[in-house]
């Protein structure tokens, strides 16, 4: 094993993204302002042109640099922004994204996983894909998450992937149980079981990466006040209601199920230290209305630490040089801390 | 018809609510604090040993002063707050509701909307009821709101009533097209047609009572990203978007089936007057989130100006002199806007 001081300088590794997205630009951007932000050492995975071309339209100061394998980034990253080649099929043009080039975007995400597995990266911080692009390209995964479990799978065989995504700002942490789904099939989707499998992986998430010893976690109601002792609604009382005993019973710091609308103002913030959400509005609409810009995506229980800006591929202002690298930055960021965490928690 | 200039001056009627709930001691709190936040005379309808007892409770200069009608109360708010005194059956004690006092509470209400109705007050403010109880005392409308339609149509036979509860902040306001329902039924209960109806009612409030002449109105989707298109659910597609179009065909300017993630924070904001939502915590989590304090529920719809507190009971620290009056207070001034603006309007 590596010594204790080096491991956590490891440079992290962040994906291309869809070539047409914005994720390219907010790369240069997030490198320009690495100081200011006190960023550590990154490499973009992406194709050369194209970040040269989107470089030299953002500004003349914004040098690239190729660089063979991601461990000589450290020594480039002072004056450049490094480079893992990653060659797209065809050209991209920005707004316009094609499936011909969705192998790329596919092949960049493999390698910065393939480098973290093999200790020369830290972690890796994604940029957004589009999935309806990459279904074209014959992309057999329903999202990203997904598929980086499934990377997980091939390059962690022996340990256990249970992909949960949460939701982080300087005010709210906050994981919802079902995600991209009807509204109309949330109430069978949510199982005590599944509840409760959930809030495991946030508690462990919350030691092991976040340094919180005794995680506080609050568990949302899914009708309006809880269901007001199941005359609002029954599943928060038969359903959400056992998984905080069984929680409970293994020792965790668990509440609920809370009424949602009183869950999220400030002085309640301060009772928890994540909240797990019943579906998708539930656990977005709170952190998105505090903190629009600056939100960061994290999948937990993965081996590996993985982190992404709370947009999409925004096509519509890409090219533009008007899209925020605030949620980029803050996803760099929270990456570093997480891996140094998860380091020194692991060599303790 | 009354003078332009004395119609507007007409006294506020608030209502007791639950005689063991916080509202009596946020009636003396808001009185107190009268002059700070410019507060018109206001009348409480309520029991005169209840609120001398609440008054003495809180200090020692907080004097109760009974008016045998609620026009009296002009001459007297500076000194005193005045009570159009309604008797409770039992005395109240603090937490501790009973069903033997339900009459009182319902007899408030009535009280106070049939001034409105004899032109001898502006509006109403209703202090927090508790449903559970009223039930057992006989109360056969499901909550406040349904009760007030109730009295509209007796007190004003000739116009309709169609209540839509409105929340509004100095930040947000937002109209839920479903409330009090558990999740599942949500879907079969949206229809296109409740949906204009309720955007309707909201665009006429906002130019009548709020002063807005072309009013902005951003229409939530049911699911998440609004449905992407029909690939996350159909009712963005298939109810909401043909009731965005119905209104526009009416002139009215309105947006939507927008995110319901994306539609809360501060620049958001900017892009519409009030937003319409889908169910309960679509509605309640933003708002309750950015203004916990100090919203107020308002009910649109109504022949008369209604406006409330957008809290409970509160049993649990009924008493103790630490309940917030912040939303009474807020409830008191947005009454008073808003009747003197109908009052204009109908004038004009």
């Amino acid at each position: 094993m590596d010594a204790p001081q080096t491991v956590p300088r490891l440079p992290i590794a962040l994906t291309m993204g869809d070539a047409a997205g914005i994720g390219p630009e907010l790369a240069i951007l997030a490198w320009r302002d690495r100081k200011l932000h006190g960023l550590l050492p990154f490499a973009i995975y992406a194709d050369l042109d194209l970040m040269r071309s989107v470089a030299a339209s953002l500004g003349s100061d914004l040098p690239i640099v190729d660089v063979s394998e991601v461990g000589e980034c450290a020594g480039v990253f002072d004056r450049a922004l490094p480079v893992v080649s990653v060659a797209l099929n065809q050209p991209a043009r920005a707004g316009e994204p094609t499936p011909a080039n969705g192998a790329a975007t596919i092949l960049s995400i493999k390698r910065a996983v393939a480098d973290v597995a093999a200790k020369r990266a830290s972690a890796v911080v994604t940029n957004p894909i589009a999935k309806a692009v990459l279904y074209q390209s014959g992309f057999a995964h329903p999202g990203h998450t997904e598929y980086l479990g499934e990377l997980a799978k091939e390059f962690w065989p022996t340990d256990t992937a249970q992909p949960v995504m949460m939701l982080c700002s300087s005010q709210l942490r906050v994981v919802p149980v079902t995600i991209h789904v009807p509204l109309k099939d949330v109430p069978a989707l949510l199982t005590t079981a599944k509840i409760v499998e959930t809030a495991r992986v946030v508690a462990l998430a919350l030691r092991r990466d976040f340094g919180i010893a005794s995680p506080r976690l609050a568990i949302t109601g899914l009708n309006p006040h809880a269901g007001e002792d199941g005359t609002i609604g029954t599943e928060d009382r038969d359903v959400i209601g056992p998984a905080v005993g069984a929680l409970r019973r293994d020792g965790l710091d668990v509440t609920g199920p809370q009424a949602a609308d009183t869950l999220f103002h400030a002085a309640a913030r301060q009772r928890y230290d994540a909240a797990i959400a019943m579906y998708h509005d539930q656990a977005l609409i709170p952190i998105k209305t505090l903190a629009f810009d600056e939100g960061v995506n994290v999948t937990l229980g993965l081996p590996f630490v993985r982190t992404s800006p709370d947009h999409g591929t925004a096509f519509g202002i890409a090219g533009k040089g008007i899209a925020s690298a605030a949620s980029l930055i803050a996803a760099l960021k929270l990456a570093a801390d997480m891996s140094a965490r998860r380091f020194r928690a692991a060599t303790a």
